[in-house]
């Protein structure tokens, strides 16, 4: 931590905040320029987590040096984690697929589409039973029930399986039957439910908020980990732009960024992050070049028919093409599928 | 709504359009232009919400005409709403002042910090006792011996109280203390959360999100007045941007824009929205002038020693120092403080 | 200027740094902590500019302690500035108010409009007679007309005038008649313009840019008074974000942050900044209060029929009664109107 | 066009739009439902553009049926265009690589970099002599000596050139050795600028603005266009957001919505969207397999002394690795390189 004094501040300022320091028992180091005072700190800097130095007299700014995060960092975790999710795994030698409705209508809507993917080269399984809908008004997902759906499917087609949780409630009732919880992105700072998913030892599959950075975003893997559960992938979703061509704008250097700094595996979800069908194609071609573990892509029998989130669905031969046009990007990007 | 065709949408396209619509019991207006066919859609739209309109053959473009909230929608509730919070009220001919730390620490700095700021002029405490922090090692709140606190406060100060909730769990216990439940930016699409403060019956103060469109914040007020409970204010608190000279973008606008499409009272808080001391006070002012209902702002016996949000808190001194300046505007804008 | 070395950096690496920072003339100041090691600058560090020490070896990241704008810094020069813009001077004690239509149509529109605002006070007279439009089948301006027009305006009213320029072409022709040129938001970041308008010696009404930090608009100015010209007022026009509700979204934290960081006059166009006529009137008020020196406001004999954002202008009685409304804000805080 | 009208709407406000469009001799359609009236417009609508129908009484909103752009719009150019620079072309079988330093600095740096480039694969050269700088005491380039520079490197090499130009006396000199002018991404909306380059005939590469819309950069090539000039090739570089790791958030999915919205080639700058080096890599990877005609890569001798955006440049070992990487890419696109 870096504390840059005003030009104006004097030395009872200066030693004020020495003193700050030193009484927290590290260490101020005094650097006086021609313009302004720099003083940095030595030793844990966590003591002056809460120390407020921003607003002791003659502060002018505080820079932190190291990143809040620490689990979830690379420094200190060189090495790429692997996560295994039922029978596969997510990690640095694998493509992982995960496809499936958006919304669980119903068990045959449901069968269908997990013999579709399965068939096309899916891993996993998604399919919502609890559902955050921007309306009250619009459909809410069929709880329990889907759940017990989703199980169904894994069973007749050996998928893994992941399903979305938006409450303690919904955690409950999902530790039961799924291989992987979803956090979405807008409850990627509920850190109640990070708190939950992390105890509750099931491997997390993280999105990103609608407009989250980075660091926020490692930091909500860290409350997961800080739990012991070190089984967190990302998924990189689009963040909230002004552009409106698409719903969501797919920030695709996140996957090099995440790479640089933590250690954790990161899919990219090309469906939500645009919102239409035609792009979804071309960006999950570019997300495996980019250098992304994985895929997360909608997909519905009749996406004319779905309950959510129709338009950006594939349908099964729409998936099933996409997959074989995967494949070579796969093996370019070293990874099997 | 409006669906657009594209240029090239044959017969078959358009009256497959038409044929969904009057499926479902409403009308079909066609306009059939010189480069594309326009069907408009008369009578109870919601029976469309899920019937994916977007990606039937031949649509270019689905257009809504009428929003989505409705019980939070000016266009169905003229008057302006009165929102009574213990014994003060929320609302047009008033101006509310909601003060006090962002994090409760203990009970001599609430006791002092709520008697000071009663002494000012504020109408509500307001505290926090579950914490919303970035960072799982930062100060996470007292709980329940926090809200046990402000009760307290309440009692010596006769102000009316406000607190944060974070889950379930922290409803369960808030409601037997609390005036009012403050749903905080990074819970505003925690529709769990949502429909608990609804059934709870006890006033909600709905924060923004921090990239939540004005569209958005309408319809989370909605999931609570849906549930049968009215007494909702929202509060504009900053949304996200790309500007880093404070900590979010203070959109004064949305003050106007609320007050045009909802009925609700419309409160502002200068003090999370900008992140930094010097700038509360002129932005207060402001607020009021724009046509506000109230403020939010935070108060410390002593901001440097502030477990969270120091940096942005107001001394006892400038709080009243404050107070006296936004009177001479209160009554300008015909509020009476 | 404070380089941060990566936690691996050794001892090669940060001689290396030293030797050069050492090279230019100026000190090292070595900071060696348990994880990480600091290293201060001392002197002149213009003579770093280009020494791209982000990615010499070792090197995390390279924080700047001192901004790049010197001329237009309230730390070099800490007294608030005043404009002479025509007969009315823009600055600590006076509220301007610069009104006008959006784009000058023909001499029936420009002297109407210039006498009713005149009659509702407004001091300064706005036409545009270069306009910079989204799309080249808009309508784009009388060009050198209109500036004859404005200059008769002027000569029958006493308004100052002031017009926007967007080439070197439209600043030798603005330059014969107005008082101000105004540099538009999609020019902001025209370096070339800026120069210009820099050595005209004209007062120069500086636009923020569409997505413009405070930072780049301060070095914006810092363009034209590097040329001489010292007589720069500032213009927060709205900036771009994802909410739709408004065109833009008006930053009005812009107003404590400029008077804050820089010592130069600044206005609030509440118009540009909603692109709606109902939000004007309670944003005028709110930017004064906040502590605006002034405000730009559209205004039109008949906004139904304006060439150019119309949806936006106020009527003259909208606009005679908004001036009679900002009379006591205006007082109240301290300004003569 | 279409024309919603507001809830209580009454019959003259409706015959007063009905009137407004029959005036200008275009049809208007009727579409009364339960709520409220909507109104199509048949005809054409350019008639329309000033009328202001936003703000006539009981007017809500007003929803464009078709874009502004024509010539740059595929709907009417169904086929991907060509764009030939000196002996290249940019277009859809061709993978281009632009590639060279930021700035030009002398002839030694300059011609080292256009060998290096010409060995690794690249077609046209890049390099910087009109610099547009934050801050106007950054260097500023080498203006015509730095185009003459180019001209030699273009026939010791073979290479076609490009260079950024951004004012009329930048254009005047470029198109006396150039193969194609540069509008840098401050520019893209500076219309004089575009208008020019137009009328000057010479292919234009036309950068997207720092936050403008894929509309809005469309409208912008439909200015060059305008001015009878075909040969205009877009290049996605970045769009500002909230996030802070990288420089600018690149926009991949600008590729499939240009490519899906218009027939001109993109190409993608990683260098200027990140600002850092490691990132460039994987993210000119992606690009191509996304579907980009063609990338923009910064590389210098030196990157360490670059006097500028040094921390994004390649090595010439870097760039000549790189370009090994993207050929299976390229060949995996179905493109030539």
């Amino acid at each position: 931590m870096i504390i840059i004094m005003k030009p104006n501040a004097d030395e009872t300022a200066i030693n004020h905040i020495v003193a700050t320091i030193e009484n927290k028992g590290l260490i101020a180091h005094l650097s006086k320029g021609a313009e302004v005072t720099i003083i940095g700190v030595i030793g844990d800097k966590t003591k002056l987590l809460d120390a407020n130095l921003e607003i002791a007299p003659g502060v002018d700014r505080v820079v932190a040096v190291t990143e809040s995060y620490k689990l979830s960092n690379r420094k200190f975790h060189p090495d790429n984690s692997i996560v295994s999710v039922g029978n596969t795994v997510v990690g640095p030698n694998n493509l992982t697929i995960m496809a499936g409705p958006c919304a669980i209508e119903n068990e045959e809507q449901l069968m269908q589409t997990a013999i579709a993917v399965k068939k096309a080269g899916a891993n996993v399984l998604r399919g919502g039973a609890y559902k955050p809908r921007t309306s009250p008004y619009s459909f809410q997902g069929l709880e329990e029930y889907g759940l017990k759906l989703m199980d169904q499917a894994r069973k007749e087609t050996g998928l893994s399986i992941v399903c979305e949780v938006t409450s303690h409630r919904a955690i409950e009732a999902a530790v039961k039957y799924v291989d992987m919880l979803q956090i979405g992105a807008r409850n990627m700072q509920n850190f109640e439910l990070l708190k939950e998913a992390g105890k509750s030892g099931v491997p997390v599959l993280l999105k990103r908020g609608i407009a989250a950075t980075i660091d926020e975003w490692l930091n909500a893997a860290e409350y997961i980990i800080a739990e012991g559960n070190n089984n967190v992938v990302l998924c990189e979703r689009g963040i909230r732009t002004y552009e409106t061509a698409t719903r969501n704008t797919l920030d695709m250097s996140a996957v090099p960024v995440i790479k640089s700094k933590s250690h954790l595996p990161i899919i990219v979800d090309p469906s939500h992050a645009t919102g239409v069908r035609d792009y979804v194609a071309p960006l999950a071609k570019g997300a495996i070049a980019t250098g992304a573990d994985g895929l997360m892509i909608e997909v519905h029998p009749c996406p004319e028919c779905a309950l959510s989130d129709g338009p950006q669905s594939l349908t099964f031969e729409q998936f099933e093409q996409l997959c074989n046009e995967l494949k070579p990007y796969a093996n370019l990007a070293g990874r099997i599928f």
